[in-house]
């Protein structure tokens, strides 16, 4: 049989947020190589005859490098076996996997990208957060801390035409901001963040293994990110207004004007449509 | 019983796409509020008892009013019931779940968020297009054709210092720009991309029904968009270097350093980190 490389992103940590797919490949897998932080429970779902590679590189001592991982994506599928590569999140998103992409089709070795949850999403879930708001914020701007470094250094930088501050500008003009892998320098994230023009009392929060049982979330500001605690890795940093939305006892101006959510009994509409499943199936496929 | 509502993502159209724990909730729902475009497969997930609302917002003369939806996860949760309130993709991007949350805790209802996979990251796999890369676009902007309108207008609006246009001057600046819910009229949309300083040759991706079996991509430009086909609703425009990815015979210049992905046989780390699942499993918790 022709070996596959499945691209598979596990989610934000709860292994409930796996998809079904993901689950399905996990459990007819030969071989997984996956990051570091991937809950127990997922990999349980590896049958026992599987070869398993924990290729994370937050691994400390035990580091690979990623033309390595390249090579045993190659070199398992080449061998005719079906391959899981799992990446936190999604695996589309500052995961490598176009390098990953690349290695696999100068190789001609058949694979498939399939999605998962990225932290983002996991993190506002478990925050009630909504990352968009008609009347608040409806631009999403996804960015690591490494960017986030260069940008805002951008005019020292050599190639000061780089419009790499827009991200900044983007987050001060309403925008909600994300900031993947932040490090543990929040007083240099603040000080960044107030350089490329925001307000001190621009609201954040800090979400720490979101969705997992030892979720914590850290609510602030520009300002008081200079003195923020230290959570446990992977955090993630939310910066915008709609962080003010995870708790409505603190919602203000921006969002004010529905702070009382309009609510209407439906009419005609309701008897019209509400239906029960039983009904409904008639219209089923199956 | 206490009732409660359960804001969950459906993801972006293959059901196999559905998290475990989305799966788990529609199984024990009392009542479901589904949009419009959810597959038939996933519908049948739902107990035969259970009540199903379709509250899909495009579905032509059937209007509901986001306040009905609000009065109907409001009552039926206050009558007991365990409701899902299923959106297409992720509940917390472009999906007015704020607006219902705001409802929910002005009316002390229990709730909680499940995220899902938002489909600008079903499409990107379908299409197998890294949304980022670490040698070309290390932000990613999320942005509605809506929002895209009143951005790149901002010099005729009111709020001159609105600074609106900034999410193109991030596609611009090596950012992938993805615009859900793009509508119809491409040529508009080219002409404001082009209006907003986007080079007429940056390539965009046109995908409809991501991740269905009825998907279709177009590949172009933000020239070519003006006279691109138009696709089966719902659709979502990715603009960026990364959109060339897609393709690996048509990878240019600001990719090609690394045309040939690195691949390097693992040394001692491939012998020390190769194990089979059965000795790792002694591990394993359960």
């Amino acid at each position: 049989m022709k070996g596959k490389v499945f691209l598979v992103g596990a989610g934000p940590g709860d292994p409930e947020l796996l998809t079904l797919k993901a689950v399905k490949l996990l459990q007819t897998a030969d071989a997984v190589l996956h990051d570091d932080l991937v809950a127990p429970e997922i990999v349980n779902l590896i049958p026992k005859h599987a070869l398993i590679y924990n290729v994370g590189k937050r691994c400390g001592t035990k580091k690979i490098r990623q033309s390595e991982i390249n090579f045993l994506l190659v070199a398992l599928a080449a061998s005719g076996s079906q391959v899981v590569r799992l990446k936190g999140g999604d695996p589309l998103i500052f995961g490598r996997a176009g390098e990953e992409i690349e290695a696999l089709r100068q190789n001609h070795i058949p694979f498939e990208i399939v999605p998962g949850v990225t932290s983002a999403l996991g993190a506002a879930a478990a925050a009630q957060l909504p990352l968009t708001h008609r009347r608040g914020s409806d631009v999403l701007v996804f960015v690591t801390a490494h960017r986030a470094d260069k940008t805002v250094s951008a005019k020292q930088s050599r190639s000061p035409e780089n419009a790499g501050a827009d991200w900044s500008k983007l987050a001060s003009s309403g925008a909600t901001l994300v900031i993947y892998m932040p490090g543990r320098d929040y007083a240099a994230i603040s000080r960044k963040l107030a350089g490329a023009g925001l307000d001190a009392d621009t609201p954040c929060a800090i979400i720490s293994r979101a969705t997992t049982k030892y979720q914590r979330t850290h609510r602030t500001t520009v300002l008081g990110l200079r003195r923020a605690p230290q959570l446990a890795a992977p955090t993630l940093l939310v910066v915008g207004e709609v962080v003010r939305l995870a708790d409505p006892n603190e919602m203000v101006a921006s969002f004010a004007p529905s702070v009382h959510a309009e609510i209407a009994q439906p009419a005609a509409w309701f008897e019209a449509n509400a239906t029960h499943a039983v009904a409904q199936s008639k219209e089923r496929t199956t």
